[in-house]
């Protein structure tokens, strides 16, 4: 097996055939991808296999094309953040002579092309971008013993799944620490959805170096809104409307810090002297704006690549040693961020 | 034939029997992309079918797989501009039921997928976005009758391939009638690279607009520099630099037109009080800007979607009646431009 799931009791190839009066041999046709056959009967299998969910019976691997196309699902516009990503694993499964099959554009989200995945002889194997599918489901394409990867989980991934992330604990801590370095103590948050765990991540980092200096984040400072410039722009204007504003704004992307510095600057308030804005991310916007950003690079290229090596060594049936590969970031400190009360 | 090309002369799959040693059944086999052909064979097909360039063989139409991937090819990084074109793409193919494979990212480029792509059945047809490929070339992939769309061409497209682009000599003609109305008449221009299409056509734009106030543009003003904001910053601080400076500055995207804003920023001069600048794309960049850019938008997402709509008659073999669509562009208006002299 490919990936590290132990299997359960399943349904035979035969109860399949039993389910939908088709024969055996033409319920292992489809299961394997052989495409003569009727395009009504593979939907009315993969409908039955679909049905049997965990329980359904698992595809021989050894007649999945290991050297057929990589399925690529990034269910997002891809610009900036997700565009890197993208462009990084597209370029290394081309140096290998890898076909790569995209299903992107946020209108993917409504589509769920994951049950069928792994009864689809077509791919050999599959990156999942964010995946905004729960953890069950992505348990389930583990058990049928297709090979995947993740990228960036939205959630906590399925045990046993391969994980390719950025340290985004890490890289908030180290954001935070800088700001506590100039003296911020009263620090607002503008976080991502709280249902995210990269948001839970990098709050959790934001908070331990808080406690490092033995400070709790008031929760009445922190914002989880959706990540972009109007939202960041909206949720900025609030928090300095506070009667005890906070001297710096800790956001966890470039776009929220941009609606940020545009709140601050409609309320009278000079970046970063009256107040830092610190964003996550280091997209191009990071150098639009004046002062430019400090903020915190994610090695959003070098997760593509090793997601690509990773899913490889999966689908040539090679061992694969730690689950998950957390990769570094890097604080990246510009003109946003200064001591506190410097004017 | 899916393309309007003529077709010309050509070896007879006899020929390359003839020339390989292989059956004419074999050839046949590999031009009609039938996978149980061993690869070695197969590669000695293509390569001889390569060699012929032109005036090989066609596959038999028939035998293409019209409802097969449609192979889309963006051998940029796929962030900003080209990541909001892949996006509609990929989400118009998806709708569609259409599996995509890509071929991305700036490594794409030393690739030549299009050689052999005409011969692989695997695709049922491609999209080409600003293709590096020369005519000459583009034009073969038409004259093996594989159905193609080029979306933005980067030089002239061949006679008779069906083109998808924006409205770049209007959309720049409408910026600089823009400020030409706010009295600028001594104006700079942050250019493309002078070999791209594009960039020809936005200068043209551009410099019809100052025709329509009886001006000429001073061609010593004109860079034609890489489009990132390092180049804007630098040509900029040239342009301001010159003893008779510029009252406006015209950038053809807006990642030169953050690095011009750097530059008058860097020079002592206020935007848009001492020198207005604007740009080109309306980016999340543009609004990221202090103040934030006058630009124009480009219809990129209807230029994906247009692009697949127009590929899939193609594919279909229907009629095409416009071989060339070319989509409106917008002007932004936003705090970057005011009159001449406004201080």
């Amino acid at each position: 097996m490919s990936s590290a799931l132990p299997p359960r009791a399943r349904a035979s190839v035969r109860d399949v055939a039993a389910q939908t009066g088709l024969s055996i041999a033409t319920i292992s046709r489809v299961m394997n991808g052989d495409r003569r056959v009727a395009a009504a009967t593979r939907t009315l299998v993969l409908d039955a296999l679909d049905g049997l969910g965990a329980a359904a019976p698992m595809p021989r691997g050894q007649d999945r094309p290991a050297g057929g196309p990589i399925f690529v699902r990034c269910p997002y516009e891809l610009s900036g953040y997700f565009g890197l990503i993208v462009s990084a694993i597209a370029d290394e499964l081309a140096s290998l002579n890898r076909p790569m099959l995209l299903d992107a554009g946020e209108s993917s989200q409504s589509r769920h092309p994951l049950g069928r995945l792994s009864m689809r002889a077509e791919a050999a194997g599959a990156i999942l971008v964010l995946p905004p599918e729960d953890s069950a489901e992505l348990e389930r394409l583990g058990r049928h013993g297709f090979p995947f990867v993740i990228v960036d989980p939205r959630t906590n991934a399925p045990d046993g799944a391969v994980v390719v992330s950025a340290a985004h604990h890490q890289g908030a801590r180290a954001l935070t620490t800088h700001l506590v370095g100039l003296g911020h103590r009263r620090i607002g948050v503008l976080a991502g959805p709280t249902e995210w765990l990269v948001s839970r991540e990098r709050l959790t980092g934001h908070t331990a170096a808080l406690a490092d200096v033995s400070v709790l984040q008031d929760p009445s400072l922190v914002a989880s809104v959706e990540p972009t410039i109007e939202e960041g722009h909206l949720a900025a204007r609030r928090i300095l409307a506070r009667e005890a504003p906070p001297t710096a704004l800790v956001c966890f992307n470039d776009k929220l810090a941009v609606g940020a510095m545009r709140a601050a600057h409609e309320a009278g308030l000079e970046v970063p002297t009256d107040v830092s804005v610190v964003g996550f991310d280091d997209s191009d916007l990071s150098r639009a704006t004046s002062p430019e950003l400090t903020t915190v690079r994610q090695p959003l290229a070098e997760m593509g690549r090793v997601a690509v090596t990773r899913l490889l060594r999966l689908v040539d049936r090679q061992p694969i040693d730690a689950l998950h590969v957390e990769l570094g970031t890097t604080l990246v400190i510009r003109g946003s961020s200064a001591p506190v009360h410097s004017r």
